[in-house]
């Protein structure tokens, strides 16, 4: 397989490694990723994390393994295992689909490798194109809201949201960032925070409880964040504490806006009630980074994502365009208007 | 000094100790308090916290130098420099207000001591006068949101708002309990989470960020926590996230209770704006517990309360009786109608 490189994943000399975004901001530790329960495990655990990362390092992992020469029925077993590790995201769903599709062809070795490099390139055409799109809506002095990590450890390129964020810095906006720490896991305060560090993007730390606070204060001029899955509707599934921000956003009248991928979208998914919510281990919310400090029998409820309905959203930026409530509603994501899954080369 | 109990606070032997908050749950050291800077540091770093118990503790701390034989100019600085270990929370200032009227008096080293321990003991039946008030806004099954530490950690007897949640649990009323763990310092996930485990209140932790989607879920019939300081027009100032969670409940048509006891009303306050809010230092953000997991370096915001405006606070459930809307309106919380702040015996 050719060279790739990426801030969270990489192949070298045919082997596939990713970044162990639990370690992060402290340790930059690469892990070698040679079979699908290693991977799932990185997944499972966080290790690697962002919606359209899962897919991309799923996708590269099928191919890796279809280089080393497992069975056709093998790989089609491995898709199987690979998109059902996090059940909410469905950019997963989506690859895992796509690259399952190459298995028809006599040349499906080859082809399935191809396809998987596509979705790696691809999704930085598309990083940029939402950076694009989304830049438009910010202007100078900016100051931005933006909840759990959606930046260039969360894609293959610049990120969705974070990479509007990028995109309106560059343009010298002057704009400046608050990062809420997203607990449980902190994608946040760790990864966020770290990337803004790199990029030279004036930005404070928050937690989470204190975004309304900014709000009424007038300290906020705009929220922007990703999504893990775009319903038909627009409802919006995406990290826990997604759609809090959005109902004081509402509260504030200040302009909430979900930026991410087509591949986000799920056509066939009418509305949130419809998206499966994973519900992750106790331990996360008892404490975090390996230090416990709530009674270790205290019964924890601990989704890892909520909905957000479309009514609250403001605007959905995508690569293709940004969507208005009114398109959204007439119908913009569903299936038959959806753009085409495969950007054009 | 005469031996005084409570769960965090106690003398004995003429000895007065406090728990160090910090530590709960995992380790319950008690420490010695022997002078005023000793006092001042606990109470900064949040060893000893709760509006109502830091003015109990300042108040047993400058009795306790008044037996130790220090002079009435020494005794009148020690009181001074108390009342400004922490900006936010009246009830402090009250209680110094009142020790230093003893110094006018000849007897002022046996008055200090009968004043502090009066303020001990009031606190107490100011306690189980806002439990029976408020328990009178459950009924069968409610699920009650809370957040920081309202208990008989923060108090002398059993509580506010815990004290609340605590007489509704103790009639049968079969009530659950929402816990928000309270970023950054942690005191709902580390000390209510502890009480109510101590006391078999069925509850679960959740992080401050999940509270929007359970109100969306229907899983939350009533919000009920403390005040720092309550301003003449209503208005709450409380540990932050306080706001955030009266925007959600107000949109989500869910009641929205504050309590306190009336040592907590400031009638010389107009309103929140006069309400100075305490900045606490980044680490607290960067991390948790002596781990730090974002970047060393970032810039954190960190205001330790928040203001939520009278118009957003269904009741105020205060010792002397529950207040609406309508009579906070009408200037019940006015400095001619405020109860007389000493309790009758």
């Amino acid at each position: 397989m050719q060279d790739l490189d990426a801030t969270a994943i990489r192949v070298r000399n045919g082997q596939l490694s990713v970044l162990d975004q639990t370690l992060l901001p402290h340790e930059e530790r690469w892990l070698h990723c040679e079979n699908v329960d290693e991977l799932i495990a990185h997944i499972r655990a966080l290790r690697v994390r962002g919606a359209p990362m899962i897919a991309i390092a799923a996708g590269l992992l099928a191919a890796y393994r279809a280089v080393l020469g497992d069975d056709k029925d093998i790989i089609a077993a491995h898709l199987q295992n690979l998109r059902e590790s996090r059940p909410t995201a469905v950019n997963l769903m989506h690859a895992m689909d796509r690259l399952a599709q190459t298995l028809n062809s006599e040349e499906w070795r080859t082809k399935i490798v191809s396809e998987a490099i596509a979705i790696f390139n691809e999704d930085r055409a598309l990083c940029d194109a939402i950076a694009a799109n989304g830049a438009t809506l910010f202007t100078a002095n900016d100051k931005i809201l933006t909840h759990c990590n959606t930046g260039s450890l969360a894609t293959a390129g610049v990120g969705t949201a974070m990479g509007v964020i990028r995109r309106a810095h560059e343009d010298g906006k002057n704009i400046s960032v608050w990062v809420s720490e997203t607990r449980p896991l902190l994608q946040g305060g760790r990864l966020t925070a770290w990337e803004c560090g790199k990029l030279g993007i004036p930005h404070h730390i928050i937690t989470d409880s204190m975004a309304a606070s900014l709000m009424a204060a007038g300290k906020v001029d705009k929220v922007i964040l990703g999504a893990d899955r775009i319903a038909a509707n627009g409802d919006v599934a995406n990290k826990i504490g997604t759609y809090s921000l959005a109902v004081l956003a509402k509260h504030h009248d200040i302009p909430f806006y979900v930026a991410a991928p087509h591949t986000t979208v799920d056509p066939n998914c009418p509305d949130a009630k419809a998206i499966p919510i994973e519900q992750r281990a106790a331990g996360e919310v008892r404490g975090a980074m390996g230090t416990t400090w709530a009674p270790a029998d205290s019964p924890v409820y601990n989704p890892a994502f909520d909905v957000t309905p479309a009514s609250l959203i403001t605007a959905w930026v995508l690569d293709s365009c940004v969507f208005t409530q009114k398109e959204v509603d007439g119908g913009a994501f569903s299936s038959n208007s959806l753009p085409n899954r495969q950007l054009d080369a």
